[in-house]
């Protein structure tokens, strides 16, 4: 079996102005689609990055694939090296990272991880499988997520977002009310509260809140670093016995180091761990304790399986990042979910704030906070090509090339400026 | 695709009367050979070891296969884990541990990797495929094997052992002459010399001997943990200039690393770093530099693939060990072997000296130091199931379940005591 054709089509997908410490999120965000094609007629699908630094790269190596099988994934790692060492330098117009997705330097992880979620994909349907099955076999066929909750603007700060029914949380109550429709609507059984965009005083109370609103419900803030190593103590002491644990509040690990040094909380990251290197340097500072993986730049599934073994053998929990995604992107975290014994913890995911979706049959479900798996063949999903095609033309026209949350913010509220860490 | 059936036939294999740390080869060894079989009509192959202990959790795990994917590799896993916690508890004859091999504590790996290797047999067959493409890819179609030398003794030193060419190898110049065979033989491009059999001076003046003769073959000493620290040390020094790297001299991992701390030398195991658990240990250690993996005991294929990921995260070498073994070992090993980027070593076989083989065909060709690996679907060996037959029939009669190096150098020296460390 060889590989005859691969596409790449970046898409702009609606998404809300949900306020982050970056600023907001523009009223679109980008995603690649990428389609591997085999000389048996079958198609293998992956999602990943649409910004610029990415969709350049991923379209420099996609025709480099041509020949290979899709099995030899050691191959396809040979031609994404070959191709970014051959190509222009990258540059970056993030003003402040989030996480590794606006990162450079993780480049060739992430183009090899967006093919090979396709090329196990094509696998998959080659062998009439489903992929969690090719991963090694479900150990679980219902993959927790959890209710992902964002401060956030009215849609109608700005005409171009799409108008939603979520309007506006800038305060404890409208948190526990966005909390309360989003658990309605799916299931959630566990709560993480996007933090780091507003005064921490409000959003320690919505944290409060939510924690009255939902005693059951394991409880996480994220505040992507935004919090000085000493407003991290300090909120750290508020919170003490609210969280199930405390998601990059300050930035570097040896900032994280300290405030677990200082606190003993558990900490998670997708920002401090997101390499081999980074991990063994985690290993010697114990900065965190929960890494929190994502295969869009750990290099694919079989490399984030590889970390949830080296999680197992150092002790480490193990969940799940999230980027504003749609559902090829869910479909692989959830088969690969399904695959690894040790998540220790239910996932993250953007899903229900996009209502795009490029998917056969529409938006995948999440019932009971889970994705549920079947044995349909690979990922499981089919793309509609009028949505594809859509979508594309909703990029070509969007004028957003690379995500730039930042000036986003200045555009709706000049006086803002970028600082890091704010409070 | 299911299974339907899985064989476990445990076979005894002519061994030449090789020295080591814990006495001297018994005229046999055992192994075990797993067929199992799907519903599609396909065979996949393991071997492993044929001792009793792991020859009963093959038997008491096998029929539980039944009806699982074969892809289904966690369903597997949670079968033996199952049906090993249901069995009687297993004890163990083995006076001196060479290897994990003996070690009941490593039952789950072992039990679970032989099956692993027929699984993922079976799968590339299901697919047409060679083996090292279904595991990522082959980066090098020769994997390069090491001459395995052993201080031996005369093959009429008991009339069991089967008549050999080899003679008796007690000194420096019949260890050169040793290692100057195996190389015409298989045209090996570095040197492996098992030691902690004779006195160590006599070990030295054999390693000095093979590199006068061999001054561009990179040369490895394995005294199997029988030197003290005091003795190791002293011997590095003695040794200084002429070593690729230092194979298990002492004991322990503490051990390994306050030799390290001493000499700076690179330290290799196959006997302190078996796990994922002491692969824990030594980072926080720095026992040793290289690890020698064998999938054998390291629960199998991917989870050596695991292993190799982590060795390049931490910095550390990587090769692979072995035990006495046949064919579907041998392929095994190269298979895993050529798609593992980092194999930073040549590896160790014993296969040059075993006499017997199961496959169609015969012993499998070493040439160049190498096995060349083809596009032949799975391990690309098939069964020769007349030699299989008879060498189950010499396991019934040979009277040994269960190897035991030092009873057999009692018998040929009665004055012979078990002791590790003797030097």
């Amino acid at each position: 079996m060889k590989i005859v054709s691969v596409r790449v089509t970046p898409i702009a997908i609606s998404d809300p102005p949900l306020l982050n410490a970056s600023g907001v999120h523009e009223p679109f965000a980008l995603r690649s689609i990428i389609e591997i094609e085999a000389d048996n007629g079958l198609i293998g699908l992956g999602e990943t990055y649409g910004d610029k630094p990415v969709l350049d790269g991923l379209l420099q190596v996609k025709d480099r694939l041509r020949g290979l099988s899709p099995f030899d994934l050691n191959g396809a790692a040979r031609q994404v090296h070959a191709a970014l060492s051959a190509g222009a330098p990258q540059t970056n117009a993030v003003e402040i990272d989030l996480a590794p997705g606006s990162q450079l330097d993780k480049a060739e992880q992430k183009i090899f991880g967006a093919f090979e979620v396709a090329l196990l994909d094509l696998q998959a349907r080659s062998l009439g499988l489903p992929l969690h099955e090719l991963l090694g076999g479900a150990v679980r066929r219902q993959v927790p997520f959890s209710a992902y909750l964002f401060f956030k603007l009215a849609s109608d700060v700005d005409p171009s977002y799409r108008p939603d029914s979520w309007g506006e949380a800038l305060t404890p109550e409208q948190i526990v009310e966005q909390a309360r429709t989003m658990i309605e609507r799916h299931g959630f059984g566990s709560i993480k509260l996007k933090a780091g965009a507003l005064d921490p005083e409000i959003e320690v109370a919505s944290l409060k809140a939510l924690k009255r609103a939902f005693p059951d419900h394991p409880l996480r803030i994220d505040p992507n670093a935004n919090w000085s190593l000493e407003t991290s103590i300090r909120i750290a002491k508020l919170l003490e016995g609210d969280l199930e644990y405390y998601e990059d509040p300050t930035p570097g690990l040896e900032g994280m180091a300290q405030l677990h040094r200082a606190t003993g909380l558990p900490l998670a990251t997708n920002m401090v761990v997101t390499s081999m290197d980074e991990f063994r340097r985690n290993i010697a500072l114990n900065g965190v304790q929960i890494v929190l993986s994502d295969h869009h730049y750990w290099g694919g599934l079989r490399a984030t399986q590889t970390l949830a073994t080296m999680c197992d053998t150092f002790g480490l929990g193990l969940s799940m990042h999230s980027n504003s995604h749609l559902g090829i992107s869910l479909m692989a975290m959830s088969h690969l979910a399904a695959a690894v014994p040790n998540l220790t913890y239910a996932c993250d995911t953007h899903y229900p704030w996009q209502e795009d979706e490029i998917l056969k049959g529409g938006k995948i479900a999440i019932e009971g906070g889970c994705v549920m798996l079947t044995d349909a063949p690979g990922l499981g999903v089919e793309l509609d090509r009028d949505a594809l095609r859509a979508l594309h033309e909703r990029y070509l026209e969007c004028g957003i090339t690379q995500r730039n949350d930042a000036a986003q913010m200045r555009k709706l509220r000049p006086e803002w400026i970028a600082k890091k860490p704010r409070y």
